[in-house]
């Protein structure tokens, strides 16, 4: 049996996605570990190749059913991981956003639609929260807007837990044309601010219809013209000394806001 | 003026509280920032000393009114700061800790007494967010059971956000212990948990009444011996194909439930 080794030029090609810049220019990324390549094989087209070592090769046979993966010393697949234990598999995978309009309205214009808008969330963990937590209550697509984090990077495809492969999502560049966009797709942007006009637990009647949450910055929340924008701002009531909550913590009270009011 | 340097005695006495071993046996911890600082002020008796830095001193000299900080180089703020940028003040605090009796009924048994019950949870990061977000849900109290991580490490302060000085919080080693005292105290203990047999926004009713809600690990959840010491175990409906959320999460969702049911 061959393997590869952390110098062949296969898998230093595929090695160099761990960069940014790479993963936009050939618009490929790598899934890493065995959720995400789980999540990965389950989208038509989006895995180019797997690389595992035999190990997990073997470890993960059923998973791998039907591919036939790359194999590689452990030297070389950590090189492809960024984990501080890596798993054994990585797949080298198509980017996976779509157009913003095919996010936005998904189905025509059906009136369960929920999305969730992020502008300007910065860290890579609290993006993929927060489309776990999208996908968990139900939205059926997210808009990473402005100057976000990467979609494709390990740390937010991790912290999504195999979401981002679940969760249809889009990228602009524009939060306001986010915004506008959703509001002509038809659903109603409600701006989780937390000197909202509206109380989050007092406007099921809003919540039922089609609706885009608009959520801003971890650190700074959202500027007062983006939360201008939006149909209404939504606050979420605190009750302690606490000042505030954190964005994936809000984010899961208003889209699960948002479940509840459609039953 | 004299700045007391890294190497002074009473600066290095400080620093030992970085170690866990140390803060349990002295009772005392390490406040860092203004934030923590000024949570750690609205606390009787809470402070023992404030250190600063000059600069910081005349920075936060209202908040500091009425305390005489003990004023040290960059040096040496930053040896007891685990802060990257440390904000140039620092208060050596009593331990906050609680009798479980006072947490699980702080003002004999009025019907609204919410409390969160956290089993073993290990991230600090993780335990000082469910702090805060209780604390936002109008949680009267926080019981840090069984292997919990320390409450007063400094990451747990930080993460916390103030509120580990807001919301009162017992620490229990035994997590069955907890949920038979809070039984006893009058309190339906509901088990957060991915099968349960109750729906969370289906449970308005039994959610009204005065209620512990049990939360287990981030990463393995509540051992099924444990759930079943609850008087119910509740599941927050997945909609998507997410397999769960996290757990400062959970707790969020669990905690507003119940503060929407009591409104």
């Amino acid at each position: 049996m061959t393997l590869l080794g952390a110098g062949n030029a296969r898998v230093k090609e595929a090695r160099k996605l761990s960069r940014r810049s790479v993963r936009s220019e050939r618009r490929l990324f790598l899934a890493d570990g065995p959720k995400a390549v789980e999540g990965a094989l389950g989208v038509p087209d989006c895995v180019v190749e797997v690389y595992a070592t035999p190990d997990a090769a073997a470890r993960y046979a059923d998973l791998l059913a039907g591919t036939e993966p790359v194999l590689v010393d452990d030297r070389a697949l950590a090189s492809l991981s960024d984990a501080t234990t890596p798993a054994g598999i990585v797949a080298v995978c198509h980017h996976l956003d779509r157009p913003l309009s095919q996010v936005l309205a998904p189905d025509g214009r059906d009136d369960s639609r929920l999305v969730a808008i992020c502008a300007d969330v910065r860290d890579p963990g609290n993006a993929g929260t927060v489309v776990r937590t999208a996908d968990a209550a139900g939205a059926g697509g997210v808009v990473l807007a402005g100057d976000s984090v990467d979609a494709h990077n390990p740390k937010t495809v991790r912290a999504s837990v195999g979401s981002v492969f679940h969760v249809p999502f889009a990228l602009e560049r524009d939060p306001g044309a986010a915004v506008r966009a959703a509001q002509r797709a038809g659903l109603t942007v409600l701006a989780a601010d937390g000197g909202g006009e509206v109380d989050l637990f007092e406007a099921d009647e809003l919540l039922a219809g089609p609706t885009a949450w608009l959520f801003g910055n971890e650190a700074w929340g959202l500027p007062a013209d983006l939360a201008g924008l939006a149909d209404h701002r939504v606050r979420i009531p605190i009750h302690g000394l606490a000042e505030s909550l954190n964005l994936a913590t809000a984010a899961a009270l208003c889209l699960y806001a948002s479940a509840r009011a459609r039953r």
